[in-house]
């Protein structure tokens, strides 16, 4: 599939930007709808600014809101081949579908933890992890604040974001 | 259906909250996802004002977001029945499958001028007024300014994000 130039993504109509960008931040639609406000985009980077600008603006609770949105990492969804196609790779190349059988079982016994901890998934960007640091960033950041993690894990949110956008929209292309 | 306890509500998982009450906002599960974390509610009351402090807390362009989430009233979704089960319903009671050929000509292109002046569809909650008064509704809002029609509208989901917990909560059961 060729990328998109960011006059293609200006000119798309509404129904096509929700379809083409409603999923850069997972099940969100709302992010979508709202950003599509901010046309147009100098460049992809305009349009990254223009979600992460989204969700810095949402309360603590609106931020966790998003973070409930999102499957946990070699979770059941993962398991059950139940995860969207953009969560199935980014799992796949941090190595979670490869994780050993004592690996999983303390990756989904840490994973719980941090749910009964905070009320929402862990989230990181698995393309900019291997499944080690994943185990170990879990590990540190369950000793958060609940307010400290939905921020921390929003950060994280907007690098998936960035990196399904350069997925779909050409970085060199400039109004 | 029988409606359901707020005891029944606050005991959900957080999978059966979201396909509860996931579009009691047209479209938008970021509400009912940053929701969950008021658990619990002491009534139907408790709930809403949740979903009304998510939409309140909004800026302009997230307000705006939510309102391109929902369907044009009596249109091309209505005609081809796609809407949601709730929209369905909402745009009947208030008699729009029933507009003379003239008074759906004078919906579309009213429709069409709030859109193109706003960047974001006409709301106004279906089940409260009938089709003149949407009509009137609609020539009036079409003089507001953007800043207000944002709020208005959002004011409008309101009371049909009230509506539909209505359908789903029994109104005297209380914690």
């Amino acid at each position: 599939m060729s990328l998109k130039t960011i006059s293609a993504v200006n000119s798309m109509s509404y129904e096509d930007f929700i379809s083409t960008f409603g999923n850069v931040i997972e099940q969100c639609s709302l992010c979508a709808a709202a950003v599509w406000g901010d046309r147009p985009f100098s460049d992809v980077n305009s349009l990254h600014k223009s979600f992460c600008q989204f969700a810095d603006q949402l309360s603590i609770g609106g931020k966790e809101g998003i973070l409930r949105l999102l499957p946990d990492l070699a979770g059941r969804l993962a398991m059950s081949g139940g995860l969207s196609k953009e969560s199935t790779k980014e799992q796949q190349s941090a190595g979670l579908n490869t994780l050993t059988e004592q690996e999983k079982q303390n990756m989904h016994h840490l994973n719980q933890q941090y749910k009964q901890k905070f009320g929402f998934p862990f989230v990181i960007c698995a393309r900019e992890n291997k499944k080690e640091a994943i185990l170990t960033g879990l590990e540190n950041r369950l000793k958060n604040s609940g307010e400290t993690e939905a921020v921390t894990g929003v950060e994280e949110v907007k690098k998936i974001c960035r990196l399904r956008l350069l997925d779909i929209v050409d970085s060199s292309s400039k109004l």
